[in-house]
């Protein structure tokens, strides 16, 4: 049992104290859903096995007096099944498996063009330390070596074909005020982690100003004392309208 | 209370005498995993509204022991509701918004494209008392005015578009036997109506003859007794590979 309601954290986090990784985003709200407090330790993109003694090379980790947990979805079955009298973050297999459906879409039609989009911010936001890193990572495991310059140019012309992409999320919302109902559960978290990445690293708008997504949104990053509103986070909406061009569904 | 166990389902049919629409298709697998025996009452597409005294015009429609009930999704309800000591179709609200989810870019992914390849085949499919009001009602409401031969032509270049988009839903189904978990439940009765339907119409395969997703649309037909295997059905599998050309993501 978590010893005076608190867990450790490690985070993943930009030069301005502001968490980057959409995973550790989620663990962040799936802890608070479950009405723990949270000992945040801040990292960057390196160093990340040392600082874990070798448990994980990657974040979110957890640790649950004295216990270690890693991978996100890992820590969300974990907090249910360990602490089933608290509020729950699933509701059965079909939750979970369509829950990794719904945020498998989200990944490809949202952050997949994004990820080209803000991959210059993404690199100038993190820390100093963690420049080379980000760098060569990124162009090396994702950009298939480009740079991280040639791979952001031209997302003025890009932007635009993203919102377009995201009427099945609209449609849904239109009759439900979250994915879990009539309060917020995992599948939210993992809804809102795609925004709150990006808002992390945005710093021109992805969306437009009237996107009807956005009280989603808010609302989502107004949760728990406004988890997701920390200084460093730019604006979602304000992308310029398409003048007089029809988008395409 | 179901009088023996009987539950009257008003039936959308072919010339076949097989089940045309998803909607009545996914309302008999839902009577099904509730456990009733159906009395099936066949019709086409014309007459609804006087066969069911006035109730709808649009078919699914059952009849409990005098309850007259329409709409698939209503009628699922429904059965949850007044039979909730029977297997249930649905598990909390995360799984009815979800499943909306799936079914909305399933219906995107597969029906749309498929509709206008297999819209002729659909129409001389039909009872002969029906191709009329097909042809009008078809061509008017959902092809622009276009004919259905016009619609149908050049199916062959349009259809190997489809296969490589349902790549989500076999990512999803690698790790899972159903979308219910261990068994299969609503969601699976969903996307397996799309399967269905398709299977009324396609008189030339939709799908690659090595298509994994064939052992779970296999599973699925095969259900209670081959529920899915009614005479006058037609072979999903077989549509010709591109021949020494990658097909897109």
């Amino acid at each position: 049992m978590a010893q005076n309601n608190r867990i450790t954290l490690y985070d993943l986090v930009l030069a301005s104290g502001c968490t980057i990784s959409p995973f550790v985003w989620r663990t962040k709200y799936a802890l608070k859903h479950k009405g723990f407090d949270i000992d945040l330790v801040p990292n960057g993109f390196t160093g990340i096995k040392e600082l874990t003694n070798g448990f994980s090379d990657r974040l979110p980790v957890i640790v649950d007096d004295g216990h270690w947990v890693k991978d996100s979805w890992a820590i969300a079955e974990y907090l249910d099944e360990k602490y089933p009298e608290r509020p729950m973050l699933f509701f059965g297999d079909s939750h979970k498996i369509l829950t990794k459906f719904i945020d498998g879409w989200l990944w490809a039609t949202a952050i997949r063009p994004w990820f080209t989009c803000y991959i210059k911010d993404y690199h100038d936001l993190s820390r100093p330390e963690d420049h080379h890193y980000v760098r060569s990572s990124r162009e090396k495991l994702f950009l298939g070596g480009r740079t991280l310059e040639e791979s952001q140019a031209g997302r003025e012309q890009r932007l635009p074909l993203v919102p377009p992409q995201l009427e099945p999320l609209r449609l849904l919302l239109k009759d439900t005020p979250w994915l879990g109902g009539k309060s917020p559960n995992y599948t939210d978290y993992c809804i809102l982690a795609v925004f709150l990445w990006t808002a992390s690293v945005a710093t021109i708008p992805p969306l437009h100003a009237d996107d009807p997504l956005k009280d989603y949104i808010d609302r989502g990053f107004d949760l728990y004392g406004g988890l997701g509103r920390h200084p460093g986070m730019h604006n979602l909406f304000g992308l310029p309208k398409p003048a007089a061009q029809e988008t395409s569904a």
